[in-house]
């Protein structure tokens, strides 16, 4: 089926496979008026590609996005918005090897079972630089979002078993670490424990967190579109992520309700606010006005050098080395995806809740 | 919007609140020629009515239903299910306190800033009885996949601290303990466990986990509509559900790629299998044969009887205590609510994997 | 598929076969606060039953409409309304001939080649009375219409031969004409024509216009969710409706450009119109503000008494007779069924243009 | 909202504006396994630019469309395929006359009253260019359907008051009229009348007519999704259309029952066939095993170069000549793209109808 289309009212469809002509992304029902510019959006394609740690693969992607529809004299049209990042210098690589193979932890298999045959070439579909399309579409979202005075942040929360020190956490520092934490120290422990995996040509996992701001209450579709369901979704559709928990998540499985309910408060300004925020943001499937949090396990990187174990085509049990090198961690590249998807998400249910009201729909067209 | 519809193929409606003139479901997409009466439909509703036990509200929830179209002579016509389950004694409690104040935990004050007012009375549409549409779709999804050799098994992993042991357990024991646990000593403990919570006026959450076999290897919609991308939606839609997890889940970030890789296996006959099922069943979003595995957190039920603080509509912060017997945990009556939306959701993945290949679909047709 | 669900924003799920249990519909995306009454949606369903004149079948249809959910204190609540017809008496006449045979201008064949089997008592799901569901959900979308100030009047503008005159219609003729006719001598002679078919044991068919008042400039998503490739979609669904043309129409194509463009023009208090209206009110499927025009084409009964050439499944070809009173003319009865399909078109394409402006949202949330 | 995709589980999402970067197609849902070369897009999209004959804009253009994706080695890999046609040399013309009035005929003022402002160069959007999306997959959609032995062929009718003699016509034909008329002599009487046009500075409008061959019986989905309704839709999203109707269509309206009703047949070979096909091929919204046929009306070219009344956005009424050399009749353009959006629809129909049956279903998996 058509799998490659996510949203409702504010719709992205992605294109492309890893070593094709090119990835794209259309985005339809983007309102008219938004100011758009390619560099904003290069500007996530270029968070995608913390090329300049040795913990990342140092190819050079130039990733060069164009804007190919949708948007005339600097402001979108209400058109569909056509991103597209082309391939300048398709590969050339030698796959014979690799296409007689199932790679374990790759959707190689998967991928032959479903369609008969697969683009073998770099992963083709299920390849990393799938994620272009998702993290082109999130800068239009988050642009959208910013006018809304919504903000995203996501952040890399831990490697392996680094977890940051809430205490020691600066959104500053974010940018600087190349994982892309807020706890600086944690950074660098995590540079050792690459230094080791890397040594040991393995590779390792981790857990993204995101936090939004600025949602009001009200958003989210009960009972099947719920905020947190479609926000699981649209995680859990990208690459590599396994698990995902919102608020106190997993814990909340352990805790009683007197620890676990947020009891609500006015604030001294007169504001509804909840002294405590298990619920994440969402209650009922629906925004309360609190910061939404949530976090996504990444696992480790399926392709490593070092040998395993797996089958052939030909019927054989074999034992693989896969070349070329590969990252050790995901985590990083992954963050400022989780964070497009959100906001891509977070967009579309803006827009579906307009018409929760009566009043408010009369206060518009009269 | 419109958030009560699930699904594309194979797509579910649901309808109704906690104390309104009934419930129901309209399942749209069944195929023609399926056996169904309304005692396989009921056998699934009465699985989440465990009313036997002292650990559920014991009110009697007569919950009888019927099937009002698509079925003749026994057997679906292809055209839509409607199933309701009409309130036959309408309960005329005085909800005049409760409807001035927002419970902590529950979604009181998101449903009143979303839709301006709401229906109170036992929680209305975000009441847990909205789950009698789900489980009775499910039931129809878990007919359909009995007829593909496809079968569900959900139960209680934890409550609270209280664990299963792996090594204990046998799906046999799962009807027979009051939390639908596979290990019987971990069911006494947890015995003990509700009977301190049900002392203390609080309550617990816990873990649910489904494991779903004979799903054949090619279902699943990348990049968006990913399997576990759908189940995870699918899951995180139940009230009370807070995370999900797919096969090592978030111990995957922990883990090295060494670890968490599934090597691929020929098994003695030719089949191809794999050494471990880290990937719960999943590779890029589809099946790839193996058990699929998920895990999935609920949290405490937030109905206690002991005092909670939270505000009213009036502006002030009040102390509150919530009356009526609650049931100081949801898990058990989760479960099936679990197997069923996992059951609507396969369904509709295995309906829109059909057309993956021209060659099936040249014979399906010629 | 599951082909019972229409509209994005503002959905209707249909259910029910004429001799089944009921019928009903489930409208989601409702907005919370719209006033409503089981009268306001009885007194549509009175519509589609032209009962006191000897051109419609007499038998005694209550379709008494109950109101299952979505409704708290006389206002909608924002979640889905349930409206049933539950069929009090069901008939239990002797359907076994029928069953053996393809009525000729019926679904009955078609029905067998794809579902195996079909619902034969009187006509199933592909009976008229499926479209009290249509009618149902139509009465509630007029509702919102009407708050936001858009009417919609439906009317039968021939029937064979027999067309009105428009210098002779009254909108106030409407509910006084059998037919549904504003010129009530058209009226008369449909009579005349209906005692004829009647006596041939024949029948005939006719067309139905709708008009749409008040529908501001700006509604419809292009390029395939045009209005008017929306609405055309929403009439044809309709049974025996085989044709739809907007404004000229197929007059059209015959015109030039000079004769079928309409001048702009500024009216003296300086608001936008046009000097005619080939356009129907939709220029590139988007509503221009004035009003929306088209017609529809109802096919002659496909039930008539006198004897007929067919097959049965015995594999013979055979002469019928039909038996039971049939409607010599449906296009009354589809009158109202035209105008709650445009009705519930309509309010769906509304919401959806919701947010077609950045300026505008930015203005909702903030 | 999204307006951009059309269909289910065959879906098209097009881009691009006239006078942009270039226009395109993503075909989602696409079974893998089809053989695709760019030149089979190419030969549809060179159908609807007849350039040869004076009746059509000679401005070349090239339109070259490339297969960005979803193709390997030769076949269709299961994922989106994209299709562009880049615009090698944009035109700079001046647009600032007509960006400041609304054209007679064209949706101008309606792209204003929506989005607040529009890309006024060559139409934007709503330039016939943009059917180059919807051809080129429809040249996709035509080569499933030939797998499948289904053929369509679309050609003109009428135009103005030429109709086509079904006694002198021949399919071989079409490809020889600059009108792709079946009828050489209807042809050559519509070229006289394009002289007669021309020299008017006047446009006519036309009628396509579209046969649809070698579908089964059993396809469409009731009761919204019926095979009629969604080519309907399919049909009036096309720009200029302004009406259809199946098999008798409007004279429908004028018939008896004993006229309409179609006589079903065994034939001498024991299939099932009709005497007559009034129901142009659908019964109930199901196809019946005929020749699906239907017919849409396609208005007069809206630019002419005679003098117009109009607007401005000034305030004032005003009279505008619009320059630049227009096409008088856009009815020859449009066959291929109402063949195309027939095609598109009917694969999508066909892939959803594949789940009617559970025994069909049983056979699939096991």
């Amino acid at each position: 089926m058509a799998g490659s289309t996510f949203g409702s009212m504010f719709r992205i469809t992605t294109w492309g496979e890893s070593h094709g002509s090119g990835i794209g992304v259309v985005i339809d029902g983007c309102p008219a008026g938004l100011p758009l510019e390619e560099e904003t959006i290069q500007a996530f394609l270029d968070r995608r590609r913390p090329g300049q740690t040795k913990y990342a693969t140092p190819r050079n992607e130039a990733d060069t996005v164009k804007i190919l529809s949708g948007v005339f004299e600097g402001k979108t049209t209400g058109t569909p918005i056509s991103l597209a990042v082309l391939n300048t210098n398709q590969i050339s690589m030698d796959y014979s090897e690799i296409s007689g193979f199932y790679r374990p932890g790759h959707s190689d298999y998967t991928y032959d079972s479903k369609y008969g045959f697969r683009d073998y070439r770099g992963g083709g579909r299920s390849s990393g630089r799938e994620t272009i399309g998702r993290v082109a579409a999130g800068a239009i979202a988050s642009a959208i979002l910013k006018e809304l005075g919504i903000s995203l942040c996501a952040y890399t929360k831990s490697i392996g078993n680094i977890n940051i020190d809430y205490t020691k956490c600066n959104r500053d520092n974010i940018p600087l670490s190349p994982f892309f934490m807020p706890d600086l120290e944690a950074s660098v422990a995590a540079e050792a424990l690459m230094q080791e995996k890397m040594e040991e040509q393995n590779s390792i996992g981790g857990v993204i967190e995101c936090i939004i701001s600025g949602v009001p209450a009200g958003i989210g579709e009960p009972v099947f579109d719920k905020l947190d369901a479609n926000l699981g979704k649209a995680i859990l559709s990208i690459g590599a992520i396994k698990a995902i928990e919102f608020g106190s998540g997993f814990s909340a499985a352990q805790k009683t309700g007197a620890q676990n309910n947020d009891p609500f408060i006015y604030t001294e300004d007169g504001k509804i606010s909840k002294l405590t925020n298990n619920a994440g943001g969402i209650l009922g499937g629906i925004s309360d006005g609190s910061e939404i949090v949530f976090r996504a396990a990444v696992k480790p990187t399926a392709s490593i050098a070092q040998t395993q174990r797996t089958i052939n085509k030909a019927g054989e049990n074999i034992s693989i080395n896969i070349k070329g090198r590969h990252d050790p961690v995901i985590v990083p590249r992954a963050v400022v995806v989780v964070e497009s998807m959100a906001a891509v998400t977070l967009v579309d249910m803006l827009f579906v809740s307009i018409t929760s009201r009566m009043d408010s729909i009369v206060k518009f067209f009269r």
